[in-house]
C-alpha cells in the first residue's frame, strides 16, 4: 500500500529550514514524489499532516537492546564494575543458565520492548551490538523496525561462559550474513555488521579476520574504542600503541569501520580516523553515566569525521531516546569547552540523522525523493514547543519523544497517532512482567 | 472538594522505596490521611491509582518564565552575548516598547504557557525570577500552580531601560509582599521572594537593603552567584573578594538566602555557604548550554548544603522539564569526576523535591500525612519504563514528562489524565500564536 502525506511541512537538509505545505508520496519502500499537490493513487493511505512537521526518523547508531531489561539498576558503578555487576550476569544467565526455549523467547521480547521504545521516540533504525541476533531480528521484523545487527565477537577478557569458541562465532556470523545481509527483497529491514567488542577483548588474529570477512561479504564493522582511560593505558601497555594507532597498524580502519565512543583520543588518533574514512559513534549519556569522559566531538567534526549518535544500551543511559541524547551531546560539548559557540543544533541534528545513515550504510536521514521512506511526523502545537523560532533548535532542544505522533519505516506505517500498528504493545508489556524473575 | 486516591503505590522518603496499595486522602490543601483503606467522605473526587505511582511533585527552584517566549533561539552564544542578543531585547520590548495593555496580556500569557509546560512535566511549584509579577501571578492562580515570585532588583550594569529607579523597585516589592506574601487564606499558592539579580548588577547599598527588607517582611531571597568565570574575576577586581566571600562580608547570607548556580566556588566559599545555612540551586542544563561550567555539587552535598534543582529559563534550557534536568544533574557530576559513584539517583531526586521545598519554604516534597497535597501520579506501564528494578532510579533516569498522568496542587486536581482542568490549553496556544510578532 502507498502512503500520501498531505499538507506536510517538512524538513529539508540544504538549509535546515521548513518547506511548507507539500504532499509527500511514498510508494514501496521509498519517497517517490514531493510536490505541491499530489493526487492519491488507488489503494493509498492518506495522512493529513497539516500543522505538523515531517522529519527523517532518528538513527540510533549504537545500542545493546538486551539492556532494556536492566534499566535503573545500580547507578554508582563505572564501566569496569558495571560490566561485572550489571551486564555480564544477565548475559551469562541468558547464554548458559536459562533453557533454550525461554532464552529465545526473552531475546524476542527484549527486541520488541526496546524496539517499541525506539519507535515511540522517533527512531526508525537501530544498530544493535549483541550475541543473540536470530530472535532479535524476528522482533524487528514483527515491529517493522529497521535494524543493523552487529554480531558481537570476543575471544579474551570476558567470563568463560560468554566467550564461545571462535569457530562457533565464525559459523554464526556466516549464517547471519547469508540469511539476512543484502536480501532487499525478502528481509529489507535487516543488515548485518561484524561487531568485535573491543581491542582488549579480541586477539589481533580475530580483529584481522573481522576486517577480511567484512571485506569479503561487504558488511560494516562496529567496535568500541577508547571508551575509558583504563582501556588506553591497557592497550598502550599490552600492544605498545594507543587504541586507534593499533587498529590503524593492523589494517582495521576503513570507511566500513564504525568506532564507538572515541572518548580518549590523541591528536594523532583523530588524524588517523580522519584519514581512514572511518565513522565515529558518540554516546554522550552513556559516557557521562559511566564516568568515562567527554569525547572530542568538536575536534572530530572540524576534521570532517562523520560523527553519529548512539544511546548505547539502556543499562548506561537508561533510555533509547535520541532526542534526549541530542540535547546531551550539545550541552556536553558546550560545557566541556566553556563556550556555547563550539557546536550548534544543526551539527547535532546531523549526527542523529544523516551521519547515522552513513554509519548504517542506508539511504536515509533526509526527506528527499528517492530516499528510503523512514520518517516521523511531529505535532508542534504543544505548550513546551511554542513559539518556534528556529525549527532545528526546536527539534534538538525542545521536542520530546511523546511529540512524535506517527512513524513510517520502509514505506510502512509502524506507529499512527502514538499507537503501534504492527504488534500488540500491551501484550508485550504483560509478557515482560511475567518473565521478570529471569532478569532480577 | 476532597480527593481520595485509591490503591496508590506511593513513594516514601525514609528509604526511597514504594509503599504499596494505600489510600491517600486529601482534605483542603493537605494530605490528611494515608491508610490501608479509607472510606470516601461525602463530596470527594476519587482517583484510582492502581498500578500507578504517586510521588511528590517536582519543585523547580529557579526559572524565568518569560523566557518560554524565547525557546530555540541562537544556541551559539555564551552568557554575556546571550543576555545582549536573546533576553534583554525581549525584556526591553515588554518593559518599554509594547503598550501597557498588551504588555500585561503577554505577561499573563507566558505565565500560562510556561505554567502548563511545568504542570505537564510534573512540576507543582516554580520559583520565578522576574520583573512583571502581577500578571504572572494571575496566570498561576488561573492554573492552580504554586509559585514563588522572586522580584528582580537591579541598579547597575543592565541597559538603562531595564533599570527602573530604585524607589520604584522598592515600592513595587512592598506592594507585592503586602498583596501576596503570607496570605494563606486568600492566595494560598503564592509567596514572594526578593531577587537581586547578581552582585555585578546590584550596588552594595541595594544588597544590604534586600537583606534587611527580607528580614523585616520574612521573605526569602534569591540571587545568581558565581555563574561564570568572568563574574568571579569581575567581582574580585571590583570588590577585592570572590562573590560568596563578598556576600558573606556584607551580611547577605542566611538560611533565607538561596544562591543560584554557584558554578565557580573556592573551597573557602563552599565552607562559607555550609556555615551560613543558605541553600543552593543547581541549574545543570543552563550551565552547560551557556558554557558556564560545572558546579561542585558533589562537594556541596558532602558539606550538607541543601542543593536544589532548577531548569533556569527556557532560553538556556530550553525546557522546564525537571525530569530531564535530574538526568543532566546526575550525568554531569559523574562525568566531571570520571567516577559514577560520586552521586546517586537518590541524591538527585532529593534535589528536585525535598530540597526544593526547603528553598521555596513550603511543607512539600514528600508524601506524608500533614504535608501540602502537591503530588503527581505516574503511569509506569510503558515500554520505556519496564522492568522497574529501583523505583528512584526509574524516576530519575527513565520517567518522561508525558508519563505524568495527573497532578494535584494544594489539594486541587490541576491535570487529570494529561488534560489541564483549570484553563483552556488550546485557547492559550492560539493566543500565543496571535501575539508572536511581539517576540520575534
Amino acid at each position: 500500500m502507498s502512503i500520501l502525506i498531505k499538507n506536510a511541512s517538512y524538513l529539508i537538509r540544504k538549509n535546515n529550514r521548513i518547506e511548507n505545505r507539500k504532499d509527500i508520496l511514498i510508494e514501496g519502500a521509498h519517497i517517490s514524489k514531493i510536490a505541491g499537490s499530489i493526487e492519491a493513487p488507488a489503494n493509498t493511505a492518506i495522512i493529513d499532516a497539516k500543522g505538523k512537521l515531517v522529519a527523517p526518523g532518528f538513527i540510533n547508531s549504537h545500542t545493546h537492546l538486551y539492556q532494556n531489561l536492566l534499566k535503573g539498576m545500580d547507578d554508582r558503578v563505572s564501566l569496569f564494575d558495571w560490566v561485572d555487576k550489571i551486564t555480564f550476569p544477565l548475559c551469562s544467565n541468558i547464554t548458559t543458565k536459562i533453557n533454550r526455549k525461554d532464552s529465545k523467547k526473552i531475546a524476542h521480547l527484549w527486541s520488541l520492548l526496546a524496539g517499541i521504545e525506539a519507535i515511540k521516540s522517533g527512531t526508525t533504525c537501530v544498530l544493535d551490538m549483541d550475541l543473540k541476533h536470530v530472535d532479535v531480528i524476528q522482533g524487528w521484523n514483527d515491529l517493522g523496525l529497521r535494524g543493523v545487527c552487529a554480531r558481537t565477537f570476543v575471544d579474551k577478557w570476558v567470563p568463560n561462559d560468554l566467550a564461545e569458541p571462535l569457530k562457533k562465532q565464525f559459523k554464526n556470523i556466516e549464517k547471519l550474513i547469508e540469511t539476512y545481509h543484502n536480501t532487499p527483497q525478502d528481509l529489507p529491514l535487516i543488515s548485518v555488521f561484524i561487531g568485535p567488542s573491543a581491542i582488549f577483548t579480541c586477539s589481533e588474529k580475530l580483529l584481522k579476520w573481522v576486517a577480511e570477512t567484512a571485506e569479503e561479504f561487504d558488511t560494516g564493522i562496529q567496535i568500541h574504542v577508547a571508551e575509558t582511560r583504563w582501556e588506553v593505558e591497557f592497550v598502550k601497555k599490552e600492544l605498545g600503541l594507543r587504541p586507534v594507532e593499533y587498529l590503524h597498524k593492523i589494517g582495521f580502519l576503513s570507511p566500513r569501520t564504525s568506532l564507538v565512543h572515541c572518548v580518549h583520543l590523541s591528536a594523532n588518533e583523530i588524524s588517523i580516523i580522519a584519514g581512514s574514512g572511518a565513522t565515529v559513534v558518540h554516546c554522550p549519556k552513556s559516557n557521562m553515566k559511566l564516568g568515562s569522559g567527554v569525547a572530542p566531538v568538536v575536534e572530530m567534526i572540524k576534521r570532517n569525521i562523520p560523527v553519529a549518535l548512539g544511546t548505547d544500551g539502556a543499562a548506561s543511559n537508561d533510555l533509547l531516546d535520541m532526542l534526549e541524547d541530542m540535547r546531551f551531546a550539545a550541552m556536553l560539548q558546550k560545557v566541556k569547552h566553556e563556550d556555547a559557540s563550539v557546536i550548534a543544533g544543526d551539527d547535532i541534528y546531523k549526527m542523529a540523522t544523516a551521519n547515522g545513515a552513513k554509519v548504517c550504510n542506508i539511504d536515509a536521514g533526509m526527506i528527499e525523493e528517492g530516499t528510503l521512506a523512514d520518517l516521523i511526523i511531529i505535532d508542534l502545537n504543544k505548550a513546551h514547543l511554542v513559539p518556534v523560532h528556529d525549527i532545528i533548535n526546536t527539534l534538538v532542544y525542545c521536542v520530546r519523544a511523546s511529540d512524535v505522533e506517527s512513524v513510517v519505516i520502509n514505506g510502512k506505517i509502524v506507529m499512527l497517532e502514538r499507537s503501534i500498528k504492527t504488534v500488540n504493545e500491551n501484550k508485550i508489556l504483560e509478557e515482560i512482567a511475567a518473565m521478570k524473575s529471569y532478569f532480577e
